[in-house]
């Protein structure tokens, strides 16, 4: 079961692991302990994937903007349906319209390896291009910098995003009340079995690809169909999909109960979990959204969200509820109950 | 001499070298051929620090954002002046006040080695929270990754900053004219002075500190002292003062004529050159910037700067010229005068 404590972090005699970057357990006390100790300010306290931040001297409610940032260090580089290119636009550009904001503008940090090949990194940022224009965003300052062979890994991208919330618009992780409704915009697993697939040189029948996608105008198509009735929206990453909702459930100081039949999973996705000793719950995403959503209205969001092409497969997967433990619980498939725990070490390194 | 035209890069056999990363003419090669010709939008072909972007639906000259961004991968990590934690928050908040703009958020991306000592990471984090708090600019949203033994080197920092443009400000590196005057606000080259020593072990008689600093106080004082005077401002960084003027008449299509004699440079820093081979005109500075103003409010920016802690040493070093060939030149000591080139290769690699 679910210790609402851990043991503090040793940063006397700690060193960091692979664990602090997988975005679970170790990742959120390495993040609580250490830079949220030292940077302390309410815009991050927030706890989303972006900043809600108002700009000066406007009437309370408009003229907010959202600031993300996401680094990418996918290992592989390229992998089957994307590469640290298109991803980085991708995950920076959905971290922004999780706050239910209009991503704008995008920066681009390279962090370059001496001796990479320029062909290799002009597909990469031939890729970027094309994601960040096919997603409306432009990429409108950057910063090139070059470590000597072995002091990096190819290539690295950090980049942050800039979107405005619209008017009326509230959407944040501490929104969700019990009766809401849980809906995912489709099967999980798909990017984290690719990148994996490709590393570990697994030929499997059927080529996995990866999910990764721009979310922001399904988002704009939910929004738009039952204004105010959408709560919370989280994009599952790493960590994956249990991981995501156990943050919601402690930042909304609520309880889940997860329909384990309702969840979309692809059969090629779950073979391979499978084989590969995975549970799909914990695997990343790349263009997978999860809302919460007020009941009156869920019919309509997701119809909104099936008739957008990001949102064909998605389900209604479960329920908040209340409970003082913040649990996420799941109907399992033969009648059982059990609790979905954050992500605890590291599953999958390097997976975006 | 300078050749305006350079051998287009060999995309299809060439590798990154340090000198892609050094902020001279072979990094501005990369960006243009590689970078801009992918990402091609006009908020990139400004070229300045940080893009000046328009919030939709404002007035002309209203709502008008600045974004910049950078990598620090520092080495070593700690150096006397600073870290590259300070350094990555002093950094990305110059960027945002180069034009004129005042600097509010700031988000961070950390890419950690597997390893690297926890305590280590948090005299590094608390230094960054030191320098956003002094400078007023939370950092309001983060990223955590982790990358293998040898695949990283201790931390590198992305930061991007956000500010906003007051009314009537118009900075840009096009802006300036020939008959303008060059002001330089203190002595140069002790960033990389002191980064050097201290990766060289080098003992001088008196320890060389970097001059890390948040500028956006003395750019605010320099822009009430004269409003509307101040044309052009730069930080220069990666690739010193030469290639920062360089960079300027290029945007601005002028020629610069500076006087040697003006420029300050500190003796231990003159000393320290001389030994290392280095030319003070080429190392980074970062804590330092150079302004174009016009000819009539020199004085009073001048003397605003010199009543400013960061800009007590501050000097006027030259004028704008009109050239057709876009050329620096100086008068040198000696009555001589020469032209003052971009940096061409790579100098001090991890300088920032
Ligand atoms: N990889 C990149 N992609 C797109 N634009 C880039 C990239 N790298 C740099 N730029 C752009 O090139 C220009 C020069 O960048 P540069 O990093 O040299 O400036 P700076 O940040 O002021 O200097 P420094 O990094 O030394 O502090 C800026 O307009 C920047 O936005
Ligand atoms: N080094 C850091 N310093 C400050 N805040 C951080 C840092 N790393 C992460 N955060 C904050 O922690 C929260 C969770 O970050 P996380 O990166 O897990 O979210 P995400 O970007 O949505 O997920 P992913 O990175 O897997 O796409 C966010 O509010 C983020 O701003
Ligand atoms: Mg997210
Ligand atoms: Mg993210
Ligand atoms: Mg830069
Ligand atoms: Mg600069
Ligand atoms: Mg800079
Ligand atoms: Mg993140």
């Amino acid at each position: 079961m679910k210790k609402d404590y851990t043991r503090p972090l040793d940063i006397k005699h700690g060193r960091v692991d692979m664990g602090h970057g997988a975005g679970g357990k170790a990742a959120a006390q390495l993040i609580e302990e250490l830079f949220l100790a030292a940077f302390d300010n309410p815009y991050l306290r927030q706890g989303d994937d972006g900043a809600r931040l108002p700009l000066p001297s406007f009437p309370a409610g408009e003229g907010r903007l959202v600031m993300a940032t996401d680094g990418h260090v996918v290992s592989p580089l390229f992998f089957p349906g994307g590469d640290v290119g298109c991803l980085s636009v991708h995950g920076t550009v959905n971290d922004v319209a999780m706050s239910g904001a209009t991503p704008l503008w995008l920066s681009a940090s390279f962090i370059l390896e001496e001796g990479f090949p320029l062909i290799e990194l002009q597909r990469i940022v031939r890729s970027m291009a094309a994601a960040a224009r096919a997603a409306g965003v432009p990429i409108v300052t950057g910063d090139t910098k070059v470590v000597e062979k072995g002091k990096g890994d190819g290539v690295f991208i950090s980049t942050t995003g800039v979107g405005v919330v619209p008017p009326g618009v509230d959407i944040a992780g501490c929104n969700a009340r019990a009766g809401d409704v849980l809906l995912l915009s489709g099967p999980i697993g798909d990017h984290g079995v690719a990148v994996l697939s490709q590393r570990e040189s697994l030929a499997f029948e059927t080529t996995i690809e990866s999910d990764t996608a721009a979310l922001h105008t399904l988002v704009a198509a939910m929004l738009h169909a039952a204004p105010g009735a959408v709560r919370v929206l989280r994009d599952p990453t790493r960590g994956g999909l249990a991981t995501t909702l156990n943050e919601i459930a402690k930042q909304s100081g609520v309880g889940m109960l997860l329909q384990e039949a309702a969840i979309p999973v692809r059969p090629q996705v779950d073979a391979a979990c499978e084989l590969l000793g995975l549970d799909p719950l914990y695997v990343a995403n790349e263009g997978k959204l999860v809302a919460v959503c007020a009941p009156e209205a869920a019919d309509a969001v997701l119809a909104a969200m099936r008739a957008h092409p990001l949102g064909a497969e998605a389900a209604r997967i479960g329920e908040v509820t209340t409970d003082p433990h913040h649990f996420v619980q799941m109907a399992t498939r033969f009648g059982g109950r059990r609790v979905v725990d954050w992500l605890s070490g590291e599953q999958l390194p390097r997976i975006c």
